[in-house]
This record gives C-alpha cells, sequence and structure tokens, in this order.
C-alpha cells in the first residue's frame, strides 16, 4: 500500500524519529499511525520520551563565509557529550551553521515567532482577500498556506536544507535524532552580516 | 612636566586618539587639553571628526574554544573595507572574540546597559551605605566606584584585555584608530556557552 505524506509528516512530528524510520513503520502498520507508533516502538525507536528530556550538553559551532562579511555563531543540544563528539554530529552543526549564513532565518522554529507579529500578518492577508470578494472558505486555506510560507522563508526547523532542497532542517534533526538516539535541537544563534552599501546580499560582497 | 593621567584620559575620551599620541600632545602643551587637541590637529590627527562618521565596512570574527563548549561572534566596524582587511584590525578583531569567550561581558559599551538597571544597582547600593550611617558625600563616592567597577565587570569597552590587563578594550580600540585614521569600533556580539552541570566554567570543561 502507499503511505499518505501527511501522515508519514505527523508521526515524525509527533515522535521526532526519522521520516525514513517512520515511512517504514507506516507501510508496516498498513498506514496506521498509532500501530505504526507500536512498530517504532517494538524496534526501539524509543525516542518519544527522550523528545522531552533536557538536552544540557552540546557544541556551539561557527561559521564565517570567506569574504569575512557574514558569520553565524549556532548553539546545538544533545544529551551527552559523546553524541555531541560523533562525526554525524558535527557534520550537522556545521552544515547548519552555513545554511544559516546563506538562507538567514529569522527564529529557530514557528514557537519563537512573536504572537503580535502572527496575528498582523494573517489579519492583513485577510483583509486584502476579502476586500478581492474571495469566500471565507478559500480565506481560511489561503490564509493558511501562507502562514505555511512563512514558517518555510523565516524558521530555520521549516527551511529547505541549502545543500538539499529536499529535506528541511526538521527532517535532518530527525534523523540525527534516530542514529544518535538523543534529543538533539538547534537552541539559538546568531547571524551577523555587515550591510555594505550597494550590495544587497553580503554573501556576494567581495573581500 | 608630567601629565596628569585623568588629562590623558579625558582627551582620549574625546578625541578617540590612541593613549600613547595623547600622553605626548598633552607634555607638548605643557598640560593644556585644548591646546593638546591642536597639537594632535596640526600632527594630522584629525580623528576628531571620523569619529562621527559612520562606519559601513568591517568583519564579522568568530571564535570557538578548543572544547566546542563557548563560541563568540562579534561585529567590528569601520569605514573601508581597506582597513578590514589589515593585519592590525584582524589581530584586533580575534584577539576581542578570544577576550569575550573568556571574560562573558554582557554589553559592548557603558551606553547598552539598560537606565533601569543601573539606577537599581545604584540605589540598592546607596540604601545599604545609608544603612550604614554612612555620610552622603562618602555615598556619593562609593556609588561613583561602584558604578565604574560595574561597568568595568560587564560592558566590553571598559573592561581588561585578558591577555594584557595593562590596556582596556576602550584603549586597544583607540590606538587602532590612530593606526588606521579610521572610526573603528566593536558593533555587536554573541557569546554562547554550554551550561555542563557540574561545570561553571564552560572554558574548563573539557571536550
Amino acid at each position: 500500500m502507499t503511505v499518505r505524506i501527511e501522515d508519514i509528516k505527523q508521526l515524525r512530528e509527533e515522535t521526532g524519529i526519522g521520516m525514513m524510520d517512520c515511512k517504514r513503520a507506516l507501510t508496516e502498520a498498513d498506514g496506521d499511525i498509532e500501530r505504526a507508533k507500536e512498530v517504532l516502538r517494538e524496534q526501539g525507536l524509543e525516542l518519544m520520551e527522550q523528545i522531552g528530556r533536557e538536552a544540557h550538553e552540546g557544541r556551539v559551532v561557527a561559521y564565517v563565509h570567506h569574504t569575512g562579511k557574514v558569520g553565524v555563531l549556532v548553539e546545538i543540544a544533545c544529551n551527552t557529550d559523546f553524541a555531541a563528539n560523533s562525526a554525524e554530529f558535527l557534520e550537522f552543526a556545521n552544515d547548519v551553521a552555513m545554511h544559516i549564513a546563506a538562507e538567514e532565518p529569522l527564529y529557530v522554529s514557528p514557537d519563537e515567532v512573536p504572537a503580535e507579529d502572527l496575528e498582523q500578518e494573517q489579519a492583513e492577508f485577510r483583509a486584502q482577500l476579502k476586500e478581492q470578494g474571495k469566500p471565507d472558505e478559500i480565506i481560511d486555506k489561503a490564509v493558511e498556506g501562507r502562514l505555511a510560507r512563512f514558517y518555510q522563508d523565516n524558521c530555520l526547523t521549516k527551511q529547505a536544507f541549502v545543500k538539499n532542497p529536499e529535506v528541511t532542517i526538521e527532517d535532518m534533526l530527525a534523523d540525527l535524532r534516530t542514529k544518535t538516539g538523543e534529543n538533539i535541537y538547534v537552541k539559538r544563534f546568531a547571524r551577523f552580516a555587515i550591510e555594505v552599501a550597494g550590495c544587497p546580499d553580503p554573501l556576494l560582497a567581495s573581500s
């Protein structure tokens, strides 16, 4: 049977387990999400409890573009120093730092977006559509889509990875959690760019 | 004649010119600050106007401690890319990033400290001294001293440089301005540290 993409995504979001494992479990469970969770549990992928575990270890990683005009500092948390020293963890950390330099997210995840910014964004868009005479149910769908796009544009976890747009940063985190068996997440980041007059993209500013 | 340290400091603060040049100018001007400014102007050290000039160039520099548990990102502004590429500038930038990792300043400079934090700090200390029955003029002096110490502890520009406590970061900036003839300042910084349980200083946390 074919497993629905939405179900894979939902299972991944609820468990923090990688996309591929979720797909396999759903196939085995004939598409039933609750049964798929059991399949994952039986396979020892008991991450659901770990996701809640506070992560006190981690790494601080920096990336400075060769021009010296854009730099990123990122803190990635995990449960043990063992995981923080693993090649997968460090590769992810360096990839994410480079990604942030290129893609300029404003927030780590949707929870960080101030509620008033979201409400304003939605209210303005809704008013616009209303003026265009669109029916309410179409407006609801459109606002939902707009919100999803806002998150994809501005929230690190929802962004498509710059080196492989097939996966999001969230997908990469989920895979890393499965591989390491730890609660791994991006805790915070800073991105500084020198605003060179006449050059809107500091990644392109020559050194 | 001997030049007063306070006058050197005042001249340096007013002009942004390095300590050594200020001392020389004051000696030549028999300790008169206004005449010393003229001496500096005659010598082509016309930095007074430059200090006001907005600095649109610069560098973003990162420092990550070898443990991977403390990292710093710092943006240093200057007027031209030429200065930003100079060895002195880059040496200063790297030194400052390392300094921030070690000394944990909270603000770039005293202007950044929120007014209410300062007032609270002063009011509490004043009340304490009052309770001890200290006379008002002693209290004023003591509060002033306490404030200076607060800045030295928490403001990057007022901190003694970790590799050479004889000079402050402000002194180093003043010297750099004199050497390059540009308005150079620390624009912002971020410092992330993994808080490892049981180890208060992340610089000491082993990797």
